[in-house]
């Protein structure tokens, strides 16, 4: 299997290209719109042909590719079926493997980031999206969040997966790539150790985040499977541009 | 292919465990003999037979469990060929691939830490003992290390594997479990960016790192293939005692 992580660096976001080779067909997680060209460029280069695009969630920090790439190269479009978007072509529910070429996604739903937030497992990987970060978590102020939640997704969902299970986040801000399920456990500052759930919710209430100022754009977009608003006010229309950078940023 | 990732916590050294479920063997790289008992209730749960043991280096801060696993049960010991010890059943050489079961490991000489240090690739992972550690490496002021040499070593041996290999370092000392080249090269504090080797060489002229406690009685026992010295004064008793924690530590 060929296994790319490709970083997107305005909204600090990884999107992963999953190919088979025996097939050629490949999917794209987490694909933004910003890096779609980049994208499709190494899925070309690879030799593969872009079949999938799978999202973890609604996301409020960039827009997704998802339609876009439907667009230009008819791939299908695979989102958490809680969210009802009539855009998907697939509404991916936990216990429905997505079969894409020779390559099986397990899809594990794990509220708390959001409520229709999906984890996919692809043997000793996890692309945890933003359920669980490389020492951290996604935020759960927002898009129906809920920290009590969010500490069952990760505690009773990811935790309990192999020890050397490879954690592939859908963020990261300090130029991290990779962890591992047991290096979450043990240290995570939210989530690991034997922090209780009072505790999780203490933290998660007590960040101080500024509010998400890509939200209002980003949300309506991507519920719309990555439509560029119109009206984005100037100091945000990078959100809608290409980069022009190599595959790892 | 089984793989597990050991950690023995008097010295933070992580012990790989590979396994091959066709043929039944398995192979260990750098096993310490204090985690050496719970490393073979692992193969053994695991329906393994041990094939091989593999080390990256001497080491100097703990024993290889290399010949007690193999008068308990018959393991070969692969080491640098570069170290001649008289006590291995392979001299590994870079070009040499090392061939057990159905695993293949490809030797890779990258000194500094020590001479005859080697990392070992296999596929998508590089197993790189003390030469290239998380945001970190090993010391270069003993065992003829060189930091000229390690510098050469991590960015002319490492660096230019593909970006997405999992970096799985001989030791950590704060919980953190895996790596990717990109990670080391983005953020490596001494090795990455766009370090020079004159930099790399005053950072570490200036670690003003203690005399490494054991090192006087680990280099001897290691170069014997690990023997536990008789004379060991009581406050270091604890490097040849047997560690009764569960795989992970």
């Amino acid at each position: 299997m060929i296994f790319r992580q490709l970083y997107e660096p305005l909204s600090s976001t990884y999107t992963y290209l999953l190919g088979d080779e025996q097939t050629g067909q490949a999917l794209l997680i987490d694909p933004v719109i910003t890096g779609m060209e980049r994208d499709l460029a190494e899925i070309h280069r690879l030799g593969l042909k872009l079949a999938y695009t799978i999202e973890t969630h609604i996301h409020a920090d960039h827009i997704t590719a998802a339609l876009e790439l439907k667009r230009m190269v008819g791939s299908r479009i695979a989102a958490p079926a809680h969210d009802h978007l009539p855009c998907a072509d697939v509404g991916v529910e936990e216990g429905k493997p997505l079969s894409i070429g020779g390559i099986t996604l397990q899809p594990l739903h794990t509220p708390g980031h959001t409520d229709g937030h999906f984890a996919y497992l692809l043997n000793e990987r996890i692309f945890t999206g933003d359920a669980l970060m490389i020492d951290g978590c996604g935020r759960t102020d927002f898009q129906n969040g809920d920290a009590d939640a969010l500490y069952k997704s990760v505690r009773e969902k990811l935790f309990v997966l192999p020890d050397e299970t490879l954690v592939y986040p859908g963020h990261d801000y300090n130029k991290r790539f990779v962890s591992t399920i047991a290096q979450e456990k043990a240290r995570n500052p939210r989530l690991g150790g034997d922090k209780t759930l009072e505790e999780f919710k203490h933290i998660m209430a007590n960040l101080n985040l500024p509010y998400p100022k890509f939200i209002d754009y980003a949300v309506p977009g991507n519920r719309q499977c990555g439509v560029c608003p119109p009206d984005l006010p100037e100091n945000l229309e990078n959100y809608c541009r290409q980069i022009t950078q190599s595959p790892q940023g």
